[in-house]
């Protein structure tokens, strides 16, 4: 645009020389001044920045990725530029897909494939990410335009489509097999998918391609009354499935599946949305650069800043085929995955002889063996109020290991101590 | 710049027809042409939302606040455009501050006040809300650039300068006690501050604000290493104040006030500040509409998803001055609060006659008396490895009250199956 304006400016000049009836100068002269005005208004910054060979992590306020490249100076990731080889699927772009689109995108990940079939209206603008001149878009446009301008390093893919459709499922399906953006990458053409759809049949119909395709996907969700939300991580065999487990519903049994009926409007926060996009993106990342704990689960009840973790384990009762497929592969491959940790646990501790890395244990937490038996039953409480929806499934539907407390009671002494309090109250 | 693109083509067109010579009108019309491919692209959309006089409930897809008022029907929320009388001063707009600015501009807030002496580097590109199109611009031009696009009906007030320099200070001081605003609000003129900066002495100076007009603040921050934060609710008198404990330095003891250092640079993640951010706003939300509890401390440890709670009374033997005289304030209005306390509680307790309001207890809730004895020592653990920094203050540096456990014990039985199995293993 600016070039544009520029040019205007010279042919105006050029006009003015040629024009022999001095008269003619002055609405000329007036049409360059203005011409000027805007190239100037437009001309407040570079309009993008370029392309980016190689992640630097140069201290200079023009690298753009010095900030993530000092993770790995400050120990946290040990080669942050391997983000620039992933491929992550957003399905979904509304409050909490575009704000994740974002941050994976500012974080410089290799490439983006959005999935959406929705338009931008003036209702989305209390959420973050679309802006009011964007209305009437749809959000893969808008969102490519936004993100393309924030970072022109990332390839992205948009999808205008419906993935509940036949139609729409299939080019889902064919766009995550897509090898091109990394030939010798094992499995399907992306390494994570992030649902952030807010409806039961595209979650089931991103459950069921990640079943079919054994591609490891995050769930995220905010509830109807805005104020909580959850991510929770699907490994098809390993963890539940989607289908394995009845839906997380928070509280108020209203059917989810109803929320987009018309004249019904759920409340919706940008502080809940962002949270939730957030913690989504950072187990993410975890996942991605190998560091810290990827959580199973994790919820948000920003009410009382609670935040619930907890597993779940595939149900062997699963109504999804291919999620039943991909328990028997998981339980087949047991020996070669016990081998292979054996092996890996062994290599660390001969190369860290000198001692175990973290001498302290802020958080008191420890290793739960891996092989500990199957489908613990938590206990099922009195039946609910009317209306009221479980917030943890039941054990007779599925099986589930509850988490060790937050706080940990770390010695008898503290037990006792509390013992004595509830007796004396 | 639309209305200026357009005017322009009249002149062109009335330039083009006064011109006797035909031979000029050819290079008129092609910067006729080219004015007008500029106009089309500056017209993809609405450039700006039109003000709104009331905020509607309505469910169309054109209310930007149909998702906000949908927080009264959903019983979260008695009167959600109360917010529209409330002025917050966010204090720093860089990472957390220009996130929790974008916020509250979307939620709608009365008026937002901003704070920031720095200018928009290609460096800050890894955190969410700026553009590369607003490098060089100081960060509080470009968030009023954007924010009045979001939202047209807060009222902003942007003040580039530095807090902690002595003219800086001084217009601060006098920013936060004009009243234009809200004429017969009690106290200072905005309702509560936020501070967002990077550095110790912003802190302070904030802090030191903060006490001199008793204006409810709360602090927030993000780790060198970018994986974790905090907020922190403060009150002069009643909590904490930034002087009366150690700064809560969560890792490595790298002095913060070094941080800026010439060839130091800190890591950042558009993850971890987006998620402060949210917890902020949605804790001054809850502040400010009443509903929730808000959250006296909150960390956010995202290497393992921990999310520490705790609350800080005031240190008796604070260093500030004015710390000492709110407090004083504090303990001389208590006879009064408890007052107010008794009156308000039988006048719930006979209006909900009809049994409590919440039958269950999802989370163990239970209310703590507000005058337990105050400053129960936590132990004081042993000396930590050198280069380590306390995450919990020590308890010899200020009295602090060790918040219930997360996941509390609710009953003997509990108690006593722990007990066995400690002693059995």
């Amino acid at each position: 645009m600016e070039v544009e304006l520029k040019e205007t400016i010279d042919e105006l000049e050029s006009l003015k020389q040629s024009l022999t009836d001095p008269s003619y100068r002055y609405p000329i002269d007036k049409l360059k001044l203005r011409v000027e005005r805007l190239a100037k208004f437009g001309n407040s910054g570079p309009l993008r920045r370029s392309k980016v060979k190689d992640m630097s992590a140069e201290v200079v306020d023009s690298n753009p990725y010095s900030r993530l490249m000092a993770l790995q100076r400050m120990g946290i990731v040990q080669n942050y530029e391997r983000i620039r080889e992933y491929s992550v699927a957003i399905v979904g772009i509304g409050g909490v897909g575009s704000v994740a689109a974002e941050m994976l995108t500012r974080c410089g990940i290799g490439r983006l494939l959005l999935y959406d079939y929705d338009k931008v209206e003036l209702a989305n603008m209390n959420r973050l990410f679309f802006r009011p001149e964007q209305v009437g878009m749809t959000k893969t446009d808008a969102a490519v335009q936004t993100l393309s301008d924030i970072n022109p390093d990332v390839v992205l893919e948009s999808y205008t489509l419906n993935i509940t459709t036949v139609q729409g499922f299939e080019t889902f399906m064919s766009s995550l097999k897509n090898k091109s953006f990394s030939p010798n990458k094992q499995g399907s053409g992306v390494d994570i998918v992030l649902s952030c759809v807010d409806n039961y049949e595209a979650r089931m119909a991103v459950n069921q391609a990640c079943n079919e395709l054994n591609q490891t996907w995050m769930e995220s969700g905010v509830s109807e009354d805005a104020v909580s939300g959850h991510i929770q991580l699907l490994i098809p065999g390993e963890t539940a499935c989607f289908a394995c487990a009845p839906p997380l519903v928070v509280a108020s049994g209203v059917d989810e599946r109803t929320l987009k009926r018309e004249g019904v409007c759920a409340a919706s926060l940008p502080t809940t949305m962002g949270v939730v996009a957030g913690l989504l993106v950072q187990n993410t990342l975890k996942y991605l650069l190998e560091f810290g704990q990827v959580s199973p689960y994790l919820g948000y009840n920003s009410l009382k800043d609670y935040f619930p973790t907890m597993e779940m384990k595939p149900n062997p009762q699963c109504s999804n085929a291919a999620c039943l497929q991909r328990q028997k592969e998981y339980l087949l491959a047991k020996p070669a995955r016990d081998a292979a940790a054996k092996a890996k646990m062994e290599a660390e501790a001969s190369s860290s002889a000198e001692g175990p890395l973290h001498l302290d244990n802020e958080w008191d937490i420890s290793v739960v063996d891996d092989d500990e038996p199957e489908g613990i039953d938590i206990k099922s409480s009195a039946a609910l109020p009317e209306g009221l929806t479980r917030e943890l499934p039941s054990a007779d539907e599925f099986h589930t290991t509850p988490e060790a407390p937050d706080s940990a009671i770390d010695d008898i002494e503290d037990l006792r101590r509390q013992l004595d309090a509830l007796n004396s109250s």
